[in-house]
């Protein structure tokens, strides 16, 4: 096996340019799924795949999702690319998940380069929107097959592929294929691997076994049937906005610390045990002070905000529906406003239970008003928390992986979002699931200048293969 | 004099059917102050008026007012429309304002017909954009200045017209023109009269004496350079979101009572004589809930809610600029945020100490947050409250006017909003301001279906006439 690896990781080294040509070809289609004019290109994206992945021999099914309206207009969704490589029953299968949408991305929202023309900086910065998120790790897996072919080293599992064109816009339709194709399509899988995150910073690769969960709230005060003169109406009438600030300044503090009753109950107690892996990790509250340019960092010690935002719950109060947002002034009193808010969820946190108690919370001081206006809440969304273990083969494998390419042990890491395919993947196929993350923490996945490192590419180009090699060796 | 009354208040009803045919003709023009696209019409609407003026044997005097960037467009400022009729040294002089600019309408903002194109419903509602703001009550002016010429009546009294065609958005350039021709064009002005606001019912003619302030605040709370996810940062850093909510929390209770303290200290104290007047007053807070569709009116007692419309201040939270105010969800975390919201003021309260309060008020709340995020609040604009005699000889004529016109006393009336012009007028002409009003209270300025009943358009035509007339009276 390390003949093989050593002969693969060569390879790599020495094709690191037709590695970027490939990927500025990628880049180069505009696959922004939530913009209607750019749909097509998403379509053209996929099609991308499909001949590609036929052209390494894979077998192909394209699931379509049939049509969306999208800013009133009509348009497809993007299939589904499913794939297989290898049908082996002496090797283990994995089934890898990514994605070949891409966010949004101008000139003129603040890029330095054209955002669909991936520029190569000096620096090693390869820039362009999709370049770390998630078209570098899509391509990534393809480049690793065809490698494989080329040197004529034999796959060493079972490959499945599942690729979708919507993960910047809700993932429509991507739940159900994965559930209807659990026992067809995916049968057989014994291990899942998604990369679509980042390293914790910018040198060390890192391994994900959490996620934070999100329960998303509205919460709507409705008066008047109409928005009202405040000149007019000013004293005369009790103000929906007025009830709003009121109820949502009443949900969380300043610190993050939520003011719902009993919302910690659940959270896991932390252990001697947990509290000792912040230690060692590579994460630095001046780091996160310089990136976001302003010291608003509650913990001062840098534990303290990893576990903020991996193991404690937090409240966002993300705005306002129904109320003057332009710049300027206008005197209106808003007839129905809405408030949005969400909490990101911990193990072992309920989500049936979280929305009762801030249900519960906002009804009980909502009566305390004893206001004639009318007040709604529910919870529009709600996604649970994802909690893996460490130690299960899956992660040994990845570690190991890490391990060849890397030759340091992986950041064990939780991120404060959540991948809600995970889960998806996990329950319907029973299976273990393993992020591994290509791009550093410093990609700018959803901002201006989205890059991935030269490094972090090609290096992640041979992790692949490595985890290939060690998901094979796990079963010897 | 009562003669030729009688002869005029005969020839307008003979005439109504050719009274509403002019008007019809100028709802037509959709001289939409608003909208770029529309600005020419507002320019029609405006040569309109000049070639109507001087076909009336009025000097014509056009003020240009230059360009202006509107949505992004450059377009022209509707020209101030400066008119005089007569110079007579044994007559008294008046000014007279209205404005030829309307709202915006469009058939599906929930408007029954088109409207642009006036309609005669059976129940006398002349439904249209403009019809009463202040396209009626302008025509009415001219019309009735027509009227005494066919009649070969005098005009009793000297007449200045001054019709503006940016009422609607903002009235740039106007306040500069009254100051500069207060002593040119203005020169000799005795009383002024704005016939531009509403009866407070629907069935009692009305004067109007006092107007509220308002001073405007932006209140901006930043913390990190762009927006950040919720799950990375969510309990990381503080949120500007989460401080913006608290301090807006802090201006006003759901029941109008304002928390910032000392605001109420120079509030006018309600004498036994004041309290009075409101007790004869044709408001009903049954009226008020049907208007509104909710019984969300905070006073029990009719003349508790026309106290607080009138003479006391109130606080309104207009809205949140930088916050997520789409439908639908989304997890940001706002970088900037800034709530805006406005005090009416009343007499005797000093827009300069409102603005101390307040900034002290904000700035006092966010020490005791303790807060990492910066915090900026100011007074965007401010506009002091108007507040007249309603036994100036201008508000006699008035009285007698509506006396002769609709044989009642009118309801001395003030308004909870402010009309900005009122104040220019009077501290620039140094002359007492009536507010005329010609329109009812249920006629939808500024919504959907807008209209001015047939009465008091045929009766307001009227009125003006004799207005000048009892004015000319009052010299006797």
């Amino acid at each position: 096996m390390d003949a093989k690896l050593e002969k693969y990781f060569k390879y790599v080294d020495e094709n690191t340019k037709y590695f970027i040509d490939q990927l500025r070809e990628v880049v180069a289609i505009p696959s922004v799924s939530a913009d209607h004019t750019k749909r097509h290109h998403v379509v053209e994206m996929g099609k991308w795949l499909e001949k590609r992945l036929l052209d390494l021999g894979c077998q192909v099914k394209m699931i379509d999702l049939g049509m969306q309206t999208l800013q009133g207009v009509e348009v497809p969704l993007p299939p589904v690319v499913l794939a297989s490589y290898g049908d082996d029953k002496d090797k283990k299968t994995i089934t890898i998940y990514g994605h070949y949408d891409v966010q949004p991305a101008l000139l003129s929202d603040g890029w330095n380069t054209e955002p669909f023309t991936l520029v190569e900086e000096e620096d090693g910065r390869l820039v362009g929107r999709g370049a770390t998120d998630d078209k570098g790790p899509v391509l990534g897996w393809l480049l690793c097959l065809e490698a494989h072919q080329k040197l004529d080293i034999e796959i060493p599992v079972n490959l499945k592929f599942c690729f979708e064109g919507m993960e910047e816009s809700g993932s429509i339709g991507l739940d159900e294929v994965i559930i209807d194709q659990a026992d067809k399509w995916f049968k057989g899988t014994d291990y899942t691997c998604i990369s679509d995150n980042y390293w914790l910073g910018t040198t060390k690769p890192a391994l994900t076994y959490g996620l934070r969960g999100n329960n998303y709230f509205h919460l709507e005060v409705s008066g008047p049937q109409a928005d009202l003169h405040s000149g007019v109406f000013g004293g005369v009438v009790q103000e929906p906005m007025t009830i709003l600030t009121n109820l949502l300044s009443n949900l969380v503090d300043i610190n993050g610390k939520i003011k719902i009753p009993h919302i910690y109950d659940q959270v896991a107690e932390l252990t001697e045990e947990e509290d000792k892996t912040y230690s060692s990790l590579s994460f630095q509250n001046s780091d996160l002070i310089n990136d976001l340019k302003a010291d608003i960092v509650i913990h001062s010690e840098n534990a303290d905000s990893l576990k903020s935002r991996w193991r404690y719950p937090s409240l966002s109060i993300h705005g306002v529906e129904g109320a003057f947002y332009d710049p300027g002034s206008k005197t209106v009193i808003p007839s129905k406003v809405t408030g949005k808010f969400s909490i990101r969820s911990v193990p072992f946190m309920d989500p049936a239970t979280i929305s009762k108690l801030v249900i519960d919370h906002i009804n009980s001081e909502f009566a305390k008003l004893d206001s004639k206006c009318k007040m709604r809440v529910w919870e529009e969304s709600s996604g649970r928390w994802w909690y893996s273990s460490p130690n299960h083969p899956n992660f040994v494998a990845g570690s190991r992986a890490i391990k060849r390419v890397f030759n340091v042990e992986p950041e064990m890491t939780r991120e404060g979002g959540s991948i809600p395919v995970t889960l998806t993947f996990e329950e319907a196929l029973k299976t273990n699931v393993l992020l591994l993350p290509m791009g550093a923490a410093n990609d700018g996945a959803h901002s201006t200048n989205e890059k991935v490192d030269k490094y972090n590419y090609i290096n992640g180009i041979k992790l692949y293969g490595a985890y290939w090699a060690e998901i094979a060796a796990l079963a010897k």
